[in-house]
Formats: structure tokens, sequence, C-alpha cells
């Protein structure tokens, strides 16, 4: 599916202060993304690309990720409507994360959940982490994550 | 350090629609975090905790790390001044990441290069992904790092 491989890194400084895109997947070939709402910077959800996921964001535009509890490339949005039009990819300074600014699709929820975040409780500060209550935000469920995915709740 | 472990996780419901915080350190012992700014909510940088870190990072509401590439604990800011105060922190879904809001100390420079985010290159969209050339978004340095981290280029 890839036309042509990433090209490997090259020194520390091409790495961080040059302008090939290099990306440093990890021992399970993967980089870390984040995505955020483009409209106003609510950071959505985090998820992990292969070289494949990446490649296909870049030359279509359309968030690609790679599931690694399903072990395979995924189309955000394929099963649920919940797509994410990327407006801007940005990569980081040693090249083994991304931030993706995107337009969701459907309902605006990015997490499986049904909510637009999966950032959706709260770690009291200051006290005994390992006692720590969460306390919800109040972003709450946009659809039924039954009626869509049925068993296999976590699918996009 | 930390006084208590966090307890392991439940059942899938428990993880993810509970209120309790059993986080999901992976293979290595590790979440990811993403550190956003609290006043603008712009994506500053992408780490990693482990245990010691995350309970400290709540316990004291000072950024905690695990650096991966030095195998230790850091308190971010320790060596630059660059500190994180978190005035919010969650988890999501399904708590094997954590998303901080925090005021930077310093000069607001949460990247070792010295910019602001790590995020400071932007990837041409819709090209052959394996021939990008990566755009500077302008966040310029707002210190030398090599005036703080001597020969120690990933310190922060």
């Amino acid at each position: 599916m890839i036309s042509k491989p990433f090209a490997a890194s090259g020194s520390h400084s091409e790495l961080e202060e040059g302008d090939r895109l290099t990306p440093r997947f990890d021992a399970a070939g993967l980089v870390t993304c984040i995505a955020v709402d483009a409209k106003d910077g609510a950071v959505l959800m985090l998820a992990h690309m292969n070289a494949e996921a990446l490649a296909l964001t870049i030359e279509t535009g359309e968030a690609h990720y790679y599931s690694r509890s399903r072990g395979k490339l995924w189309k955000k949005g394929e099963t649920s409507g919940h797509t994410q039009k990327v407006v801007e990819l940005l990569v980081d300074c040693d090249q083994d994360a991304v931030l993706l600014k995107v337009e969701m699709g459907g309902t605006g929820a990015a997490c499986h959940t049904g909510r637009r975040s999966c950032f959706y409780r709260r770690v009291p500060l200051k006290g005994a982490a390992a006692d720590a209550r969460l306390e919800f935000t109040g972003d709450t469920p946009r659809f039924d994550p039954a009626a869509i995915y049925g068993d296999a709740p976590h699918q996009h």
C-alpha cells in the first residue's frame, strides 16, 4: 500500500532540526499519535500508527491508525462514521510522535465510549494517588456504542 | 517513594466507566502522557510516566516523567527551570494515557530544543509521505539548549 518506505533517521541534528520526515517507529513498528479538534484544540484521543497508517494519513488527509488490540490498520470512522479529516499534521522533535488537528465527522465523538474525548475523567490532585476517585468531566456519550459496535467494543 | 501501589484494573466496564484510577502500564511499566498549556490548550509535548512518576505528579501537582533514554525518573524543569505546574490531570478511557493541563515555568519552553512545543514542524498533506519536506511553524527557540544542558541534549 505504501508507494515508498520512509527514509531512516540521519544525525541527531538532522532528526530535530532538519526538514526530512524520518519517523522513529518503536520496537513494535509504531509512533504515537495525538488527535485534537482543529476548531478549539481540545484533545480528543491518543492512538498509534504504523508506517502504513502514517503514510495513508498523510497521502489521503484522513486519519488512519493501527489498532494494537486488533493487530490491524484501521481507518478512523470506518465502522462508526466518526471520521477525522486532517487539517494539519505535525511531528515532534525526535520524530516518534505526531499531532493531528482534525475535523470530526458524525456526532463529533472521537471515543469508542460515545464521548467527544477519551479524556472524560479527572484525577484529583494532592491526594494519595492510589486512593484517587475519578471525577467525570461532563463529556457525556453522544451515541450508544453497543448499537454501533455490537460485541466489538474496541472498534471505532 | 510511592506510599501505596495502584490497584489492578477490574472489569472492562470498571476500567472505562468506573471512578477508580487503575492505570494500565505497558510492558516497560509506562503510560503515555500528553502535556498541554492550561491557558490555551496548545499541545506542548508527549512523554512517559512510570508508576512513581504518575504518583508523584498527582501527589505534588508538579509534572514528573520517566526518561526512556536515560532510564530514570525526572522532575520536569529540574535542570532547565521549565517546570510544569499541573492544573488538571485526566485519564483516558482505557487508562493507558494521561493528559496534563499545565502552567509552564521559565521561558515557557517545554521542548528541550528551546521551543515552546515539541511539535514545531508540519508535514504537508496529500503528497507522497516518504518525500515530505517538513515546514517549520515559526515556534522559534526561547533559550539556547547548549547553554543549559551542555553535552546532555536530552535533559529537560
